[in-house]
């Protein structure tokens, strides 16, 4: 319980003492103005004008820079990713900043360094991952887990402690411009492959942040920030899983708070959420972090505030450590609301403990480098991270519709194939909008994409050799240009198959059609891409329908009339190839869909979770909002069977588990790999239940003819919900297991009985 | 304290006993058996297949007629209103039926008689008032009082005890199918408009029945009877104050159950709301009414419980008193839940102390004619009627653009006028979904109207004598055939000015454009009109654009390209002469919108009631909901300025009130009647808090020069809301009251200072 205090050395820089101790001996040397520099940041433009936000000029800090540094540091935000700087040019800055901090403040602690990695490290010339929605749609948690530990191992590299990834919140209405960045619209299915983002990316070292700490994708009508109608049961059922998965599986360090309110209370204003949830029923210990700007919108959007001061004492008394991305409402404004008696100075001692402890837990006060060796050099495309965003990209590709088998179009084709529609041959549209070249580059035209980026239609080359290829864009993603449809379906006319490209460009704040403010009215293709769609269909010749894009569109036109569907998620760097080889065959499509496709653009929201009345209701509702393409479906070329579903137990009380065993079979020609899917269903609950929700699922390979049984093992909290009184409960009673491709086709049911008595999890909301 | 009884005379027939000592004495008498089936009712056909509801069939009483009369019985199921019988046929079946049930029971009970009654007593021949959604538009609580005072007048002079109105549902997405029958979107006119028509009703002695409780206009997606996210804090701030104004202040005897779940749970099957709110917190003491089939619905489609009996259990658990249309969940069901102890006999003994104590109210039990005499000759369709009902349609209409005064054409007009839209001279398309000729008689097409109606059109001649009127219809309200488009664009061309007359023709369960299963998917006009409007204005000729609907259309497209524009919610049987004295000048427009008018289809749900981030935010989404006609909004062929704005005091204790006074001069050259509206914002409040929100209204005759002040007395809780901890709160602090003529122009302004402590009302929610 000793620890050697070397002569000199400040016993918070002793690595033979706990870190609690460290942490406790440096709050205890710490000013107040030095405790609360330690919850605020900087964002320095380093090059160009890196206005990446457009609200970004309205707020400004308090002090200078040098007084802010005087004081300390607690964020260094995207030194990497504000501007096209090169890794080389990102290092030798953050090298330069972090001293420059480390110098100016009396006891020399560095700042962390957050960057955004969304798609992977949104920096000039990093790989450019598929897009979340893409991860979500391989159903394959270890392969997102090598993807964020490529990633955090590159951000670790560069010197960078932390990134603001990954979006785990639930999907409830895909005209919200963030569906791309998410992971689709099932709490189980977003909660495991969040976890699994975490691993990887804290396997590397780097702290990860769950974000939108919570309920933000519910916002009114999908528009960006707007309020967010919801109850505590949804919340606890719906939107929380995610997060509580990736906490406790995962072992995320940091939580983003969300911009939007619930039920009027900003979640930023909320220590029934921040404090009473995360901390005490949950037992966070990390930080909680601000979203851009987010504090001074509790004054100027929320109004819970009078000012940006007051606003940061709203937030810091709810929970909010952080001040990001630039000191704004903490700085000399906390420190004058504690000594105005308007913060209890112990809450800002709370913060500056998580911030303290993740710095010593870095490494930062051990004095060595404060950006890695060799930073200058690292490789951020590296073949490593190729080869594993090829290899999600593959996954990813679904296959909606194939009824007459004309796809693969096969390798050694000579048909004469007519490419078509914007996002054929535009690397940009296979990318999400925190993808460099979207998020930043579109600002800087002169730097290009800073990375080799192979279109679609470039890899037909590869791909189909000796086939006649001819390329017509047609329209672009957005406006109203239509002088090239004609051409288009000229060409459409002119060929044996017609393959039609069609889907988003993501960008910011409506700088896109799909995106962080890229909000979309309805859910049909946008701009005149459905007249694109149209003339081709209408000259005949057998079309396959591929859609790359951040959401999901409204197919349901175009289903019955198309050769083939295809869906791609922003499928990233290695999409290209990913896409014409499933086209050509090459790749056999796997992936599955983490959203529903809709059938008609308007019956906004509806996701696959409704309990009945939130469903087809015939005579009761003239809308119908069943989906073209159901969640979880997918084809293959190959052909799974469905054998049997079958439980080790028909009782199980409600406290314990089962085990549930799917054998599914290849009786297809090729070698396949099948998502299996488990769903339950509650008959009978005390509160009205979705009619079926996934509980367990496995990707795995099947050679043709190979039949396995895949065991999922069911803990009867699984069918946990929240019920009448508000309290997390298991019942004894019935519960339906379905087996099948997805949320619809669930052809295998076996029935488990709950016994003893209901089982209650954790307090009263 | 002692009464008399007379020798033979049992208690409860008693009248000199009080109504609390008959109710006792009478429950005392009964079996378990005659109890239940006071909380049961029978639907019968009264010719006709009589299917009003399209699940009718569905559900089958479990008991024969007679075994069902032989118990007794609580309701009479709308004996005038399943299928067109005349007044004196419905009568005779009434009182026959009422003879038979007091003869079948033990006790010679006779059974509440109930009907629709939402635009007038929904039977053959009877009125059909406009819409309420008309009322509101007229934001005249007087005159809504004067029609329901005659509405329930010939509902008693039927033999009528309760009608099944009004809906105080606050609109939240115009895409629901029911928003013609609501009285708007903000809660303060719902509010006092439902009082204003509980108290006409009542006052005729008629039970008035508010409904649906609550939160039923909120479903997802504006689907009929889909789920309901949303909070407590929206719930009590929004949905419920109509509620609570229209039992307070109106006195309304019953309440009809939602069929929805609130964050998961069926108000049918929520104790919290039907027992804890209702009746422990607000002191309700007359029946809570199933809304049809909502029992049974709680097992089949809430699957809250196993079957129609379990879901019986659920319900009068919950408190749900009366089970309707037919007997059900309840009767035999109930009783075998009973005996089974799976129901307390004293909650249903509860719930028959209700239903007996109106019984003995309404006189039931004194012996008197079981219909009035009379009831076979009673007018529904009186002088009086058609007076009210041309009264609320003129005060209805809404001027929504005349930019270049335009209208009105003036009486002695001799220019060429078209006239053109399916909506011009189809008296059907001025009539709401529970009129009766839009409710029951498009299946009986032998029996016509029922109702002499002159159509818009027909209305032409007496307001435009020297007019030279060519009608074409164009295009059906819905259908897709196009055919008669270009005869009404000739017609345009043709003419010196065209009127377009476009909208919605109502039904239930898609039979209809607009009404009770009919909801829309976006917000365009119906089927081709928009196709219409766009032909016609490719004429080049001055359009008027006249849209008689029964919910807002989004307008945008239109509004700066049209002469004029006139917003009529369905008027009723006197609206053609409404709408065309409107258009000619006999009549000065005065309809206010209870309801925003959309700039476009899509940006649903969005109502004026939003927080700043509910609103537009540039920057933050690329979606604007900003609507093309204000709430509020509404011109006349006057001009009314608005003089000042003044309070009796600057500051006022939180639990005090003020007197705010709106001076307002008629400027221009005609007498008008003025809505002056009075509106309130929180500038820094716990959370987030409407932009602005209605406090007040009044509506004001002028003269010509005439300048009058309109005093309000304000309450300091018109400024409360449900703060952070979830307790109704009025804090201290700036209230900014604004005034103006609609929600978006306020030229007034005047602060008040709210001083004291914060004052807490009511309980934690």
């Amino acid at each position: 319980m000793t620890s050697v205090n070397a002569p000199g050395l400040a016993p918070w820089r002793d690595s033979a003492r706990t870190v609690g101790e460290r942490v406790e001996a440096l709050l205890a040397e710490m000013t107040l103005e030095e405790k609360v520099a330690q919850l605020g940041s900087i964002w320095l433009q380093v090059g160009g004008d890196g206005n990446v936000a457009p609200l970004q000029d309205r707020f400004k800090a308090v002090e200078t820079l040098d007084e802010q540094l005087s004081h300390g540091l607690g964020h260094l935000t995207r030194v990497y990713g504000t501007a096209p700087v090169s890794v080389a040019e990102g290092a030798a800055r953050l090298r330069e900043l972090q001293e420059r901090v480390v110098a100016s403040n009396r006891l020399g602690i560095p700042a962390i360094a957050h960057e955004e990695c969304l798609t992977g490290f949104a920096t000039f010339g990093a790989t450019a991952y598929p897009t979340p929605l893409a991860w979500a749609a391989t159903f394959d948690p270890d392969l997102v887990e090598r993807m964020a530990a490529a990633i955090g191992a590159d951000l670790r590299a560069a010197g960078v402690h932390q990134g603001l990834s990954p979006v785990v919140d639930v999907v409830r209405d895909y005209r919200w411009g963030r569906v791309e960045e998410s992971l689709g619209e099932d709490p189980h299915l977003v909660g495991r492959l969040g976890a699994a983002y975490v691993r990887g990316l804290e396997s590397a070292g780097v702290i990860a942040t769950l974000k939108h700490f919570a309920g933000y994708g519910a916002s009114r009508a999908a528009r960006n920030h707007a309020p967010v109608s919801i109850g505590p049961r949804e919340l606890a059922d719906v939107i929380l899983p995610p997060f509580e998965i990736a906490l406790r599986e995962g072992g995320a360090r940091s939580v983003m708070v969300s911009y939007t309110d619930l039920d009027g209370v900003p979640v930023g204003a909320s220590a029934d959420l921040l404090r009473r949830l995360l901390r005490e029923d949950w037992g966070f210990e990390g930080t909680v972090v601000s979203d851009y700007w987010s504090i001074p919108f509790l004054a100027s959007m929320h109004q819970v505030a009078e000012d940006a001061a007051g606003a940061g004492a709203v937030a810091l008394t709810a929970g909010v450590d952080v001040d990001l991305p630039e000191t704004i409402s903490y700085g000399p404004h906390l420190v004058a609301n504690v000594r105005a008696g308007r913060v209890a100075e112990s809450a800002v001692d709370e913060s500056v403990r998580r911030i303290l402890r993740q710095k010593i837990e870095l490494g930062l006060l051990d004095g060595g480098p404060l950006v890695p060796e060799g930073a200058d050099g690292v490789d951020l495309d590296s073949p490593r991270n190729r080869a594993i965003a090829a290899a999600i990209a593959e996954r990813s590709v679904v296959l909606l519709s194939n009824p007459d088998n004309l796809l693969p179009i096969g390798p050694g084709t000579t048909a004469r194939l007519a490419v078509i529609g914007p996002c054929a041959d535009d690397p940009r549209t296979m990318m999400g909008c925190y993808a460099f070249p979207n998020h930043v580059l579109d600002r800087y035209p002169e730097h290009g994409m800073g990375l080799s980026v192979a279109s679609i239609r470039e890899c037909f080359g590869a791909e189909f050799p000796y086939a006649d290829v001819r390329y017509e864009k047609g329209v672009d993603v957005s406006g109203d240009d239509r002088s090239g449809i004609a051409g288009a379906a000229e060409a459409a006319a002119e060929a044996d198959l017609a393959l039609v490209f069609v889907g988003d460009r993501a960008g910011l704040f409506g700088g896109g059609t799909s995106g962080e403010g890229c909000d979309a009215p309805h859910l049909r293709l946008p701009g005149l891409q459905p007249e694109l769609v149209e003339a081709v269909l209408a000259t005949g010749t057998p079309t396959v329908l591929v859609v790359v894009s951040g959401r999901p569109y409204a197919l349901g036109a175009y289903k019955d009339r198309v050769a083939a569907a295809v869906q791609a998620f922003f499928p990233g760097v290695e999409g290209g190839a990913a896409v014409a080889g499933v086209l050509s065959g090459r790749v056999n499509p796997s992936g599955r869909l983490p959203v529903q496709i809709p059938e008609t653009p308007f019956v906004n929201p509806s996701t696959y979770l409704q309990p009945p009345l939130g469903g087809r209701t015939e005579g009761i509702t003239s809308v119908d909002p069943t989906a073209a393409y159901a969640f979880g479906h997918g084809l293959s070329y190959s052909a799974i069977a469905y054998v049997a579903l079958t439980t080790d137990r028909a009782e199980c009380p409600t406290s314990g588990s089962i085990e549930a065993r799917v054998t599914v079979r290849n009786t297809g020609s090729r070698a396949a790999e099948e998502v299996v899917q488990l769903y339950a269903s509650d008959p009978v609950a005390q509160v009205a239940r979705p009619v079926v929700q996934l509980i367990g699922f496995a990707r795995v390979a099947l050679e043709p003819g190979e039949e396995r049984v895949v065991a999922f093992d069911v803990p009867a909290h699984a069918f946990s919900y929240t019920g009448i009184d508000l309290r997390r409960i298991v019942e004894p009673g019935t519960i339906v297991l379905t087996a099948g491709p997805s949320a619809q086709e669930r052809p295998l049911r076996a029935d488990i009985r709950l016994t003893g008595e209901t089982a209650v999890l954790g307090a009263r909301l």
